[in-house]
């Protein structure tokens, strides 16, 4: 299935043209963002907690200890809704009222589920860990029998999901183009710094290809 | 007051040593920011929306269309949960199961009201744009009467809020930090490239300053 069929929750109601259900631009947003923010709700009460997670094909992972209250909640089977914003520019029109922000962000609908079965929940903690640095997984200690039992990982299926998308020029009212201001795009990027070595890191171990030249996403 | 009072659902649970109830910080963390995922429930379903926002003084404000589904159903006075994440590095440990993230986050919670006296309204508008770009506002078109009145501005008192804050290099088990793996912080950063002119920009319109080496927070 190349495409999520919209439902009544995930279908965008304003500016529909943003809308997106395609799965492939919708898998590139969330491979190039690694941080989704969490919504659930306990006794009628919104929480909204930003972590980190990976997807392998059509599944989301995210994970944490056994004792984390999000986690423990969203293994009982609530409606989730998880989304992913990744910012792209500040928008200057002319005019105050048409400033806006160029961002792709994707949200998520469903149910988690705890991931019991041993080797999903490896390639789980793989994927984990690879979606933070590509080639890191090969190169660290992994888990112990005892790490992988007190993680918690939760599966949400990619089953209800679409991307709003807005992006280009700023959108003026027509005879706002005459004024004499400054109209475009500050375009914003998420970029790494040079590594930082741990104070503690055994002389002579070099930085390793995989957090060099650290990229994420498309170089535009 | 310069700091908040803990309440049940502001405290963090786990590694609580990681949680700050100062005004100060978590309004540092408010001004680097200007995306917040805001949560908020409709009939059991959990929705988390990324959108704009601006800090003046102890209030958050956030703006949209009278027709935005979600300041329609905010400006009900339903509890919503607005998070605001700063992301600072990935954080690489010798083990898989210390892998980390750095960040910086926020979470208010409370209900909106809406915003009806007009001076305050202004204010907030003012506010929403010179936070995407101080000086903004003086140099553009500022909005009309009939833009005001299109215009729904909810504001959030900053009551009942909290950060967390994980910084600092990778924390291992003792016994791994003998293994040949390096390990280290690859710091992340938002940037700005140069600014794009808008496709109809007027021939002969410079880039004024408060687009021109455009940084938010604080350099590091």
């Amino acid at each position: 299935m190349d495409s999520f069929t919209p439902t009544k929750r995930s279908t965008l109601k304003r500016l529909p043209g943003r809308g997106e259900y395609e799965r492939e631009p919708v898998y590139q947003i969330l491979d190039e963002g690694f941080v989704c923010h969490v919504g659930f709700v306990v006794e009628g009460q919104p929480f909204v907690i930003p972590t980190g997670y990976a997807r392998a094909g059509d599944t989301l992972y995210i994970h944490g200890a056994q004792a984390s209250r999000m986690l423990r909640t969203l293994r009982e089977g609530v409606e989730v809704c998880l989304t992913v914003t990744l910012v792209d520019g500040m928008v200057m029109a002319r005019s105050a009222f048409h400033h806006s922000i160029n961002y792709r962000s994707v949200m998520v609908f469903g149910r988690a589920v705890s991931v019991e079965d041993g080797a999903e929940k490896w390639e789980a903690l793989r994927a984990l860990t690879e979606h933070l640095a590509p080639g890191r997984w090969a190169e660290v200690r992994q888990p112990t029998d005892g790490e992988v039992r007190a993680t918690l990982v939760l599966a949400l299926s990619l089953v209800e999901a679409s991307a709003k998308i807005r992006t280009g020029p700023p959108v003026d009212d027509e005879e706002d183009y005459e004024l004499p201001v400054w109209a475009g795009v500050v375009p914003l990027r998420m970029v790494a710094d040079e590594p930082v070595d741990d104070p503690r890191l055994t002389p002579g171990i070099e930085q390793p290809p995989h957090v060099l030249n650290y990229t994420r996403g498309v170089r535009r």
